[in-house]
């Protein structure tokens, strides 16, 4: 990399208005959030770190330079992601598969590149994100597990899944979701479009024993702050017969937060699919 | 419980002499064994509870007296359990829902209970044992994972799973299986019979996303110390290659750890079922 650099103009702000950086390149990242608080840095007091920052450190050590990623977006603390996607540029010429293999071997076990490709130079991870798709996974069963604690939300009580899948039906296509924003934000626009919502039963083979699990995915142009959970939290208060039908959709006309069901926690929550 | 107790004469020693405790408990426990130093209770310096002490613990408190449980035997540090067996008795009448409930509300999150029966006195979890099942996880995958990275070993290298199969054949009834057992034991009797093999390609279909796995079940009347995990092992050099065809009837017949394969780390087995 230095050898590569050798014989350029070594002043930063000269380089860069006269060259830009040469390659755009796409990172797919699986990670497990229970132990970062969040994709992004923290401004703030923190007690864990990010996985943006985690990345960049191992960038940064097998590039030699400082590398600023964009991700698709944030994934708050404790969620988790099989596919979360970012970018970044640099001028290395290193071969992906020997950036893919350094990474991996730099980055703790819990986070993982599963890919890494050379785009276009205008692709930009955020800018460019034409829908995501989230799952949140129930365990709904009368007992705990411990196995998959860190990944499933225990929810003990019989839900009524045909009424849940009904229900959500209201929640696809284009509005304003503020009623499952969580409060405190300073986003304006609250309008999204949700292109499909499934609700399933699923069993986990894990150690060859099943476990009965419900997975709600969620595929939208975008998501508001804590927009999944808090539609799941609601979507549950349904499903055990705590809301009734057609609450759903006065919840979501309301546009107030306090009329949506609790919010649900981070760990069932995953980032698995970025379409651009 | 202790209003039960009243008017029974209370010197521990008369008490035993006279009336034995009256009911025998069993309990099916569930636990992820990465943060325990294994089952039982280390006398040695200790970094980590065990799953015995911590259970014994959660007991005390509901029971309001010392419990000693009998497992139905040791798993080492970071494995993983899905249905360990013990027992324990005791005069208490509590329910055992209510003990149940009392109980998984007293643990972390890392053990459950996941049955309490109530069996014949004469019932005792190790001596009883008819056999029990183990069953190792293998990501064999050119990526390793952070999602389910402590259940799982990866291993990338391509394995072929029908050579493995084939010849596991041999270690199918009764044996000196002194190959597999870790050196420093010093347990004399080194013959156990596995009843079962089972090698099988699987997909864990946890966030909706496949994987693909290999396991390894085995079922024996009882297991050496990393018999398991050193067998697994073993198959896996034949599997990428390394050991030829015959050799695992070679490797078995010398009683000799030396010539078997790596011992594979803990976090991939998982007891399964004990059978009594």
């Amino acid at each position: 990399m230095e050898a590569l650099l050798r014989g350029f103009p070594s002043g930063p702000r000269r380089r860069s208005a006269t060259r830009p950086l040469a390659r755009n390149l796409k990172l797919t990242i699986e990670y497990d959030g229970t132990n970062y608080c969040g994709w992004q840095i923290q401004r703030f007091k923190k007690l864990k770190p990010s996985i943006q920052e985690t990345l960049e450190k191992a960038l940064q050590k097998i590039l030699q330079k400082k590398v600023k990623i964009i991700g698709s977006g944030r994934t708050d603390a404790g969620v988790h992601a099989l596919a979360q996607v970012a970018n970044f540029k640099t001028n290395s010429q290193i071969s992906l598969d020997r950036l893919q293999k350094g990474l991996n071997a730099l980055l703790p076990d819990d986070i993982v590149i599963r890919k890494i490709e050379e785009v276009d130079s205008r692709f930009h991870s955020r800018f460019g994100v034409r829908s995501k798709v989230y799952s949140y996974t129930i365990l709904n069963s009368d007992c705990r597990t411990a196995i998959l604690k860190g990944y499933v939300y225990f929810y003990p009580n019989p839900l009524d899944i045909h009424l849940m899948r009904k229900e959500a039906q209201c929640l696809l296509g284009k509005h304003n979701f503020q009623s499952f924003c969580a409060r405190g934000t300073n986003i304006k626009d609250m309008v999204r479009t949700i292109k499909r919502i499934r609700i399933k039963k699923t069993t986990s083979l894990l150690f060859t024993v099943r476990c009965s699990l419900i997975t709600v995915d969620i595929e939208a142009d975008g998501f508001l702050y804590n927009m999944v959970r808090n539609i799941v939290g609601t979507l549950l208060e349904i499903g055990r017969g705590k809301f009734h039908s057609g609450q759903l959709k006065k919840i979501l006309y309301s546009h107030n937060r306090k009329f949506a069901g609790p919010t649900v926690p981070a760990k069932g929550l995953c980032l698995i699919k970025v379409n651009y």
